[in-house]
């Protein structure tokens, strides 16, 4: 393989000249950059990345911090964030946290090591204190992290009282809310608290059924709703994230109960996969390549040094009409 | 921050001494270290991991390559890619080719250019040509890409042949098999032989009936199914992946034809998703954490320079009953 070396041999100049024509770090004659370019085709050269990355001090990498893969919430959203941020030039380094929370140090780590040049988070941060000494830019997706961590979330507060609206010209009257224990922790809370106050507003009845946020798999789902089943039987209508909506639809499948005749059923957040469901799930859909290109729009500005950042940006929601309504 | 100058002056040392200590690359007494790692602490010194990478040549990353990370199957195999390339001190760099099949041209770019000290690929590579130059391990799953690509995949024939032993148990007589329209570029392929063979040589009739492999979306497979419906209410039985079995279970439900009892479907993947699926999803599941396991290993043992590696690895499949067959 050609070296440095070769090509500036070649093309008649200085190595640092070479540099600054492949770097674009400084003032270059047209000529001799046309020069260094054809010896650089010529001699087939292919500059070493690991030194250019050395001598700029940037990685090109933006890591994506996931609370778990499996779930296509967050595989829709990885995999949207991976093509913005190819867009910008940028690789993209993945990180299921799942239930290790330690990963999430080792990730600040690297930020701190320049390993990588940002980084987008989709898990919540336990505690202030770990990311002292962190130069680099990090954004987060429906969390709140702090003063300079800009937030990107979905309207949750309009998503939750569509939910609600939508129940309530159904003529629902007594609703099965199945929420994370601790859903302040997330701004994705918004949206059972908009549908529960919205319902209530309107005379209605809800009664709220923990199930845990800390798992989410498939098989979880079943279980946390399977806690619930007496409850099923005597509602008019449910709400919840569209996996533990999907659980809830299979299990009134098993008992069967009619839906949407008897019991109606309201996903959150649009993912495809309620569209392989019978009857078609409706829900609450999260705009995900949205949300992605805000984020990785967001840490890019951040990284090239730009001021011009909001704290917060949300993005809007819409309503899919399936045959649960 | 501290420098490597600050740990060096502290520890009375030269710079190449805590250098050859913070990267292990040759002999110091064990007296030297402690006082190293010493002021190394008291410093907070962090080694920038551009520097080292250049001077090691190497980047600590292994790339990922998926078709379509809305696929369930590539987005859980990425994600136990990803740990276990992070047990193994690996980073995880992802590319969703999608439909831009140029993009694994500058995955083999960064390959070159060190960027990558290896790669996963689970997409099929077009031309023997597009891989000159790379001096980087390559593994392939599912993929025959040629010689010194060692190549991961299921145990697809054995896969086939217990799909279609269930539904002669069962049975059935005449079957519609829904592959892709070029199977044998994948050695996916091979459960589609089993299957037809296996079946024929009983004496059962099977109807192949085409889907594109190109896209692997959702609402892809329910299209792709909704062109055949006229042949589902013919038949004993469907086999096909999760994702178009799905499809069919769907179409099913749509047109009231009774699964099991009319109509069996046996899907293949085991992705979780079957089990949300009403009745549950009988399938033939591929080990995914074992794939991804063995995937990582040998890329990891080839970027080592270890020579016992075997051009072919076969991972068992299991049989996992739910309520369509």
């Amino acid at each position: 393989m050609a070296t440095i070396r070769e090509v500036a041999l070649k093309a008649g100049v200085g190595i640092g000249t070479v540099s600054r024509a492949l770097n674009g770090t400084g003032y270059i004659a047209e000529e001799t950059k046309k020069k260094i370019m054809d010896a650089v085709e010529e001699l087939e050269y292919r500059p070493n990345e690991l030194a250019q990355n050395f001598f700029r001090n940037r990685s090109g990498f933006v890591g994506v911090l996931v609370p778990n893969l499996e779930h296509p919430f967050f595989s829709y959203l990885t995999k949207y964030m991976e093509r913005e941020l190819y867009k910008h030039g940028y690789k993209c380094m993945v990180c299921d946290v799942d239930d290790e929370i330690s990963r999430q140090e080792e990730f600040f780590e690297m930020l701190r090591r320049n390993t990588m040049d940002g980084l987008i988070t989709c898990v919540p941060i336990q505690s202030e204190g770990d990311r002292s000494g962190i130069l680099r830019p990090i954004v987060a997706i429906d969390q709140n992290l702090g003063k300079n961590i800009p937030i990107i979330r979905s309207d949750h507060w309009q998503g939750g009282k569509m939910a609600a609206k939508l129940l309530q010209k159904a003529g629902c009257r007594l609703v099965l809310l199945l929420s994370p224990k601790r859903p302040h922790r997330y701004s994705a809370g918004l949206r059972y608290q908009a549908f529960e106050q919205t319902m209530e507003q309107n005379g209605c009845e809800v009664i709220t059924l923990p199930v845990s946020a800390d798992k989410m798999d498939f098989g979880y789902s079943l279980e946390e709703v399977r806690k619930h089943t007496e409850y099923l039987s005597g509602a008019d209508a449910v709400f919840a994230t569209d996996l533990i909506a999907a659980a809830c639809l299979k299990l009134a499948h098993e008992k069967g109960i009619d839906v949407p005749g008897k019991l109606k059923i309201i996903g959150y957040d649009g993912l495809p996969l309620g569209g392989l469901l019978y009857p078609t799930l409706t829900t609450v859909c999260q705009n995900i390549p949205e949300l992605a290109r805000c984020g990785v729009e967001t840490v890019v500005k951040m990284i090239n040094g730009r001021r011009d950042i909001q704290q917060e940006y949300v993005i809007g929601v819409s309503m899919e009409r399936g045959g649960t309504v």
